[in-house]
């Protein structure tokens, strides 16, 4: 039997981890690392803080790292794109577990919570379904963007007794839904909050959330589209990456 | 100047609290307690024993305990009712915050992440907005229900690439928004799910998450449906109140 522990580590701030996560650092024997692009190093660098700070002086340890597999970043077709990545990834996964000696546990380090927005849940369920040896998954959930996003902002997420959509960029580029008037939007790469200046809405933005980097900004989303748009480019350029996340709704 | 930390402590279970909420805490001169009805007992015990494991020996605090506004549960507006339970919550923490020394800091516990469905962020601005006295405000995120809900299940939230909405179980009541197959329900007293049988429907529920009372019951709607309205009549009477939630989605 060998165990693995997907542990959601919080958006940034080594403060998010819950005591339920720091205990699963503590029952790893060995920890599962897969950056990829240009926030690699940075994300590395913040995990191993993470560690360091959380993790017992003198519990044993090591780190196996594989390479991501890499992704088409503009897919013709984007689901079969997303399917082939998480078959990739499912095959890392895999060496890394027949890897592991009979009766450890690896901890798997997800960044926010990994109920929202990440394959590693799938892949892991996948490989236990396989039957190649006995796998005991658990999950534990973390601090996601959109609940940093609320708390810096100091507002709630949704209005009273009303619903919020959690939602991509690209599906946000569809419009919203009837009877829904707020949407809180992660992976959004085209800042798709541009398509509905003129209607009314306002913004609660923030990147690189609870890190020493963050920005956020607020506002009407007329009055403040340009700025979000501007400060977004610029710090990308800068950094070499960017991780944001928005609420927006009708004002 | 007085300083308010809304502190999220998680769904139930003491190790969902973040470090960032354990030295929120340990910085709380003063605790407000407003807990209600027939979960107050425990309710109470819980958060007593979040303090008791959570604040360093020989920290100084206090407990100040005010009684909840009742509310009507079966209002005929509904969000009258709402709006007139927040005005009265908003002067029980006024009160609260006026008997305050200056310069003290004090914690408002708040089951799940205050981010979402509770009203005390709203009354804390209203409060802080009227500018009686300089108010600081910080918001500390938790681990919410429907954290746990995926975490304990062991299941993504969403499904690749696809929106889930955050609703009410009065909202659900009208039906799922078109484009969207995917519902994460709070505050259904109604078992609104019922209403989606036989329309090809899966459903991952849970009550009591995180705490030594959960129930987890997931599968085909049509299939756990009758089990699930069972098993929520005798934990409600059981217990003499019941918090679930629940993800449902097209199969």
């Amino acid at each position: 039997m060998k165990t693995i522990l997907i542990i959601g580590i919080g958006a940034g701030d080594p403060d998010y981890l819950t005591v339920q996560a720091v205990k699963a650092l503590n029952r790893a024997d060995v920890f599962f690392l897969m950056d990829k692009g240009p926030a690699k190093a940075k994300l590395r660098a913040l995990r191993e803080e993470i560690c360091r700070r959380h993790i017992a002086p003198g519990h044993p340890h090591r780190f196996v790292e594989a390479p991501s597999p890499p992704r088409d970043t503009r897919p013709s077709d984007y689901r079969a794109s997303v399917d082939e990545l998480n078959a990739a990834k499912q095959a890392v996964f895999e060496q890394m577990i027949a890897d592991m000696k009979d009766g450890e546990t690896a901890g798997i380090l997800v960044w926010g919570d990994p109920m929202l927005y990440d394959s590693t849940i799938r892949n892991l369920e996948a490989i236990s379904a396989t039957g190649n040896g006995q796998i005991a998954l658990e999950v534990i959930p973390g601090i996601t963007a959109i609940q940093a996003l609320a708390a810096r902002h100091g507002i709630p997420l949704n209005r009273i007794a009303e619903p919020v959509l959690v939602t991509t960029g690209r599906r946000l580029a569809d419009g919203l839904p009837n009877g829904v008037d707020s949407a809180v939007v992660l992976l959004d790469g085209e800042d798709t909050y541009r398509r509905f200046a003129g209607a009314n809405m306002e913004i609660y933005w923030g990147a690189y959330l609870g890190t020493p980097d963050e920005i956020l900004i607020a506002g009407k989303l007329d009055e403040v589209v340009d700025e979000i748009h501007r400060r977004r480019s610029e710090a990308r350029r800068e950094h070499g990456w960017i991780m944001d996340t928005y609420l927006i709704r009708r004002a």
